[in-house]
């Protein structure tokens, strides 16, 4: 990134000298995992563009939008509705989370043992390395795990910007009329902020870019169901990552031209790997940019991922709004969408069991990789439920449990090629 | 225990061997403990004695009641209301979690990573070692946090015994009218399993019951604020601790015994140790029977405890349920009494840190000791805002994170005897 940045970072009062070395840092990482890939699809090229500006380009457009008057909120979690927020023409960004930064900073305030995605969003702050926490006006948390809901309390007292949105603990009728009266305070306090009302033009345009934004992914998950695989996991996952912070309307755009040339590849039989590559679906919590710790192990040890059943992956995407006539019926699409969602936050939770496997069949993935962070209670419970599902539906399975750290990288990598063998010979681990 | 009860334990699915092993160990505990404690009130024998015959003489009176057909429910927390239990004749019990037993086996299921409590309820049936849990009819779990919510899923599918009541994460309006129809829902389940109604005279004369014992804890609560104090926080913890598994009638009418005793020695001036013993009040994770750790730390130490802002302690016995003249309104109350609880499980939880100052000052409490089970998330955060709300109330404030083992307590012991020494000099830590 350009120098010219540098009066901008100062001004959102960033760590100057530490910030230069985490962007050093992430451009190392970079060049090493993503541009050393062979036979990308030329339209990576934009999404390369976007990540080398991701405290860049990306910021300067974020202040404009502030000095224009919008509000730009913060999120943690594809439960809160983008919608909404565009429709009281503001701008949505997920924020760092997604690399061991601050550690020691935020283990002040939280316990040790703590999962590094907490850590991290705790850690940037506290830092001063995330300008997207200090461009945000509003930050929405919600409940959806015991660290998320507690470390809000302490992140609030610090940025003076959460608002925390209630998910209830079950899918019950109770539960999802709860979380459809969230939805409708979100709206209430969307509007007390900025001023402009939820109006049903303004929402149906919003729900259109989200959708279509959703449509898009949708078509590089399908394009990932061909073999050979047109797309690697690491490309695919970054453009996951980057559907949480960049203008919707313009990554719709791109991405819906990059899966022409997929289109085009998978007509050619082109792939980023031979035919007959091990394929991995990967099931579990969530993997912010720049953790591409599991996906770089699996397709640096032979193998590739067909698919991510996770938040960052096939829950953000897979279910669309559709039409409304009015913004009472949106709303209510909005909180059974969202509730739709089988996140491990939910007691009981075997919609998810069933989601890994229907996606393992439509990718054609031949093995289900279990992502936990450690210390995500709710993920490495459940991957006792996993195991039993996919084993009984014939695949193999394999648990992880890591962090940031590149501590494990070696022990990982020798599982990971123990369990391609496995797939490779096609039978249950 | 006799060796009479080998028959029951044997008919209970225990593993013998084991089981015969473990009240050796406990046995050993309690003698070194809590029979070695000078000048005890005498009353306390009964309690002695129950102890002693915590997996005999109870669980024959469990049977018994079997056999006559009551119910009989397993509990984990203060938030499941016993009323409602004993109004269909059932029994209530708490389940067996205060030791490291069968950690092995429950981690083939949980994670390393989860609280001791939790693998504590987990280990004890996996070892075959908890006659509650084998006697017990009906196990009601509920969402306090993560590792509980999911952790009922597996003892679920290992006791297909347990019914989760659904605790909302806030104390909104939604989340109380959410937690009064899981009260509504506790009393449909407990009427469909003993086929017996809610009937109002058989509630009234529950809630007497359930009310008198909490009225003769909140004598011995009281009790405990005079200096010199009557009894020790050992005692007192254990007095708590039987509570969620003793027979409720005879229980208050023994402790209400023992608070006679107590109250002529206030009279009398006497006390479980010298007048002027500093003074501490533990606030955090519940503590299940055998888990004595902290109290005996510190009242070997030269302290004294005199007073527990937890479940196993104040917030179980702190609000009475009072009266009602149908069966609607007490539901009402009891969700009212319930949700006043101030559990690290709501956010915000700003409640709690008041009845921290609240006990410390009617206790007498010349320091805050701060209790944590190790990856309880929950309460390890909120020690973060209790440290502030103590300190600005002028009174020292100690942080434990710890668990069931014996490995940290030399440590332990320094610390408390170095905090002992600041609360002696009467500075803030």
């Amino acid at each position: 990134m350009s120098e010219d940045y540098r009066e901008m970072w100062g001004s959102l009062g960033l760590n100057l000298e530490a910030h230069q070395g985490l962007l050093a840092v992430l451009s190392d990482a970079y060049q090493g995992i993503y541009l050393s890939q062979e036979n990308r699809p030329a339209a990576m090229q934009y999404f390369d563009f976007v990540v080398s500006e991701v405290h860049g380009l990306r910021i300067v457009e974020l202040l404009k939008a502030k000095s224009e008057g919008k509000l730009v909120v913060g999120t943690f979690c594809v439960y809160v509705p983008e919608e909404l927020i565009l429709a009281v023409d503001g701008v949505s960004i997920g924020l760092c989370a997604g690399a061991d930064v601050g550690t020691e900073e935020a283990e002040k305030f939280m316990p040790r043992n703590t999962c590094a995605l907490i850590k991290g969003f705790m850690g940037f702050k506290l830092a001063g390395l995330c300008p997207y926490v200090e461009s945000a006006d509003l930050i929405i948390g919600e409940t959806t795990c015991d660290g998320k809901k507690k470390a809000y309390e302490i992140f609030d007292e610090i940025t003076k910007k959460v608002y925390v949105m209630e998910l209830p603990n079950k899918k019950s009728d109770d539960g999802r009329l709860l979380w459809r009266h969230e939805i409708e305070r979100l709206a209430e306090k969307l509007t007390a902020v900025t001023g402009k009302e939820i109006a049903l033009d303004r929402l149906k345009e919003a729900s259109r870019v989200v959708d279509a934004k959703r449509r898009a992914l949708q078509r590089l998950s399908d394009a990932r169901a061909h073999d050979p695989a047109p797309i690697s996991g690491l490309d695919a996952l970054l453009i996951n990552q980057i559907s949480f912070y960049d203008d919707p309307i313009r990554f719709t755009g791109k991405l819906n031209e990059l899966c022409d040339e997929l289109d085009e590849r998978v007509r050619r039989g082109v792939g980023v790997a031979p035919k007959g590559t091990p394929r991995l679906l990967i099931s579990g919590s969530p993997m912010a940019i720049p953790n591409w710790k599991l996906h770089s192990i699996i397709e640096q040890s032979g193998g590739i991922v067909v698919g991510e059943e996770a938040c960052v992956g096939e829950r953000n995407f897979r279910d669309l709004l559709g039409d409304f006539s009015t913004v009472d019926e949106a709303i209510g699409k909005m909180a059974d969408r969202s509730i739709g969602i089988n996140c491990a936050c939910f007691t009981p939770n075997d919609g998810r069991l069933a989601d890994i496997n229907d996606m393992s069949q439509r990718l054609h993935s031949q093995g289900v990789v279990h992502y936990a962070l450690q210390f995500c209670t709710p993920y490495l419970v459940e991957a006792h439920g996993a195991k039993n599902s996919v084993e009984a539906a014939g695949l193999p399975f394999l648990r992880i449990e890591t962090d940031y750290s590149m501590e494990d990288v070696g022990q990982l990598k020798t599982r990971v090629e123990a369990f391609l063998e496995i797939v490779r010979q096609g039978r249950p681990s």
